[in-house]
């Protein structure tokens, strides 16, 4: 076989569709958010406005973050230097997981590597070592927890998104005496749409099935102290599994899971993906740290960022723009076609110096291409007037629709 | 079903069988590795000399690797913001990728949040994309390899341990005209030994075969750069694939593939564990650039650390304990029994103030239960003389036989 000539003809048909990804190459800048720096080879480096970045909170350039990472270097160093069981737990580790714990009113809390790595290293391990688990999944899922899902080996049953009706139907069907997990997120992250976590809890519960809630994007976002949309909406205690990311909100990298006791020595002690692998480095321990208590007792920080996101859906539908039906912070203008998708972006980028990377299949599907748009509490008005009269252009040049939905 | 009694019996189980794992809560000390401090609630934190680090070169606390990586938390803050594709790709992701392909003499490479991520996500992608792929694994390959062998979905043969002929034998009775991949490592981490890598690379060409091999616990450590044991060996371009980690000898954390332009960029187009999830913070690969540059221009670091190996392999063995025959940096040495393998560590702890962690199964196999030793450049004569005569100590008290073997 041709390897070279197969991985190149694949490149060349995503290519084609207009869906080959080009990576933009930024500098951040502290103090400057939402400003960086792009650059490219051949030209010289310039100033873009990020409008797309998952530092929802811009916590990656708190100066307590920045400095309690710096600090944690100068005293424990760049690593950790073992997977957890051979040598790599550290007091900040320690101290990270009681904080989370606490944080979601769960008896304990395990740290990976990533959200990703939390969510497939969890579902997987609970799939294949309960016996005969069948696995109940929201439709739209996201891409980790579905990797969890599918080499666990379970028994998988997709449910209608965010259709409670749909699972109790589901459940219904089956052996009761079987172990379940019922897997859904809070705010799914490209629409900008929010599960019923209480309803899919009880329904879930009523026929004995664990729960499994992935708040990626909502922890340090909702809830009084920024636990996530389970707090906002009191129903943390429904939640037996939460699952959440210290990439985000919190601004620097690395995720999680909350649970009773039990469940997370479990997955502690059982987990592939959490034993097999060097911990994460002291100092992301101590800037996480840090971020989760700064947010958790800033709630003005997120009234600010429902404000932004608020204003910015107004003055976007205001201005005839396609803004998605979002009840978030997150917000997607629709395109609907992969290449426009891109020639949006690059306009963007060219005309405004405005960064927002066009969302694609697989990450969407086919024929819901947008742009997701993701203000922040820095993002100011002026911001937002530049931000909208640039999008206006781009759809003019382009010939866009105003329809926030396929044709 | 009752979960809870369900997770707490499978705990009960592993403490039964002396398997259960308690992390060892360590606080690093920048200027005093080997030494650390142990903390354990309810009593005074107390300094221990670590002999279980993988920190290998003892890079984790170089004063350049340090300001390189609080340098780059000032500039550009605690965390990345977002995937590689949405805003998340840095000029410092770029830069590091740039330097390890060069490296390895290849002519791309690709970052992962870990080494585990890199191998699961590689090997899941090409077996699963390659048209009815089979994929050809070493018996003691790592469980980042096996899990993304499995996840694959490609059929599976696996190959006696470094054992070229049966290798060749398996490859003989396939198609030649399906893809097929030979996936091994070059240093084993929990027995020492190396693989073959020439011989095998040349079984797997004249099959048709891409050669896929783990360097974990090899870069930095071995040839003239660094590259590992295929540079030292001279067989870089019989690699098809490599790949290796951060975390170990670099002495930070994150993982990587290098190889050609276009193998690195359908892997960088399709893996999912590399598209849907946050990149690395800047100042990651910030600390891994300046560690990857220093130790590459070390030969010196990777004599001394051969010397120091070779030391105390030489005083274990004159000294009557059981080392095992490793070729490399690793030491192990033959306990054969979870319980009494757990007791040891406790008294190197409790008596002489040495942290080893027992090595038990699943890490590796049962009735082969060791003490892992990984001296380092920095570990001086006087440390291995008091761990020489601690060893003897615990030996003595547990009656513990001096052959390193199970009999
Ligand atoms: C819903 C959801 N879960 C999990 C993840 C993975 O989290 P992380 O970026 O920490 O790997 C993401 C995105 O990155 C996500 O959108
Ligand atoms: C052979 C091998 N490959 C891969 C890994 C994973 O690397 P990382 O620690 O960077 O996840 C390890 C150990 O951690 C290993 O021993």
């Amino acid at each position: 076989m041709d390897y070279e000539a197969f991985f190149n003809g694949h490149l060349g048909r995503l290519r084609d569709e207009g869906r080959y990804r080009v990576f933009a190459e930024l500098e951040r800048i502290v103090g400057a958010f939402p400003r960086a720096r792009l650059h490219r080879e051949g030209e010289a480096p310039r100033d873009v406005t990020v409008w797309c970045s998952n530092d929802y909170l811009a916590m990656g350039q708190h100066p307590a973050v920045v400095e309690a990472m710096q600090a944690a270097i100068g005293a424990q160093g760049s690593g950790a230097g073992g997977t957890r069981n051979i040598s790599g737990t550290n007091t900040l580790h320690a101290a990270l997981e009681r904080e989370l714990a606490q944080l979601h009113g769960k008896e304990a809390a395990l740290v990976f590597t990533s959200g990703y790595v939390a969510n497939e290293t969890t579902l997987q391990t609970l799939g294949a070592m309960l016996p005969r688990c069948e696995l109940y999944s929201d439709a739209f899922n996201h891409a980790s927890m579905i990797a969890g899902i599918r080499h666990s080996g379970a028994t998988r049953r997709i449910f209608r998104h965010n259709d409670p009706r749909h699972l109790e139907e589901l459940l219904s069907a089956a052996d009761p005496a079987t172990p379940k997990i019922v897997a859904f997120e809070s705010v799914y992250s490209m629409d900008g749409d929010v599960s019923p976590i209480g309803e899919i809890c009880d329904v879930a519960h009523r026929h004995g099935a664990l729960t499994y809630l992935d708040e990626v994007h909502a922890v340090g976002m909702y809830g009084t102290h920024g636990a996530g949309v389970a707090e906002r909406d009191g129903v943390l205690d429904k939640v037996d599994i939460v699952q959440a990311t210290l990439a985000k909100a919190f601004g620097v990298v690395g995720g999680y899971i909350a649970s009773t006791a039990a469940t997370v020595d479990f997955v502690r002690s059982c987990g592939s993906g959490f034993i097999f692998t060097t911990s994460l480095p002291p100092a992301i321990a101590a800037a996480a740290l840090a971020s989760v208590r700064l947010v958790s007792g800033q709630p003005e920080l997120r009234t600010r960022h429902q404000e932004r996101a608020a204003t910015l859906k107004r003055r976007l539908a205001a201005a005839g723009l396609p803004v998605m039906p979002s009840t978030t912070h997150i917000v997607p203008v629709f395109v609907g076609d992969a290449a426009l998708c891109k020639q949006a972006s690059d306009l963007l980028l060219e005309r405004h110096a405005i960064y927002v990377q066009p969302i694609n299949y697989p990450t969407v599907p086919r024929g819901t291409e947008r742009l997701r748009l993701t203000p922040t509490p820095l993002h100011g008005d002026d911001d937002m007037a530049r931000l909208v009269t640039a999008l206006q252009d781009v759809w003019q040049t382009l010939g866009l629709s105003s329809r926030a939905a396929a044709e």
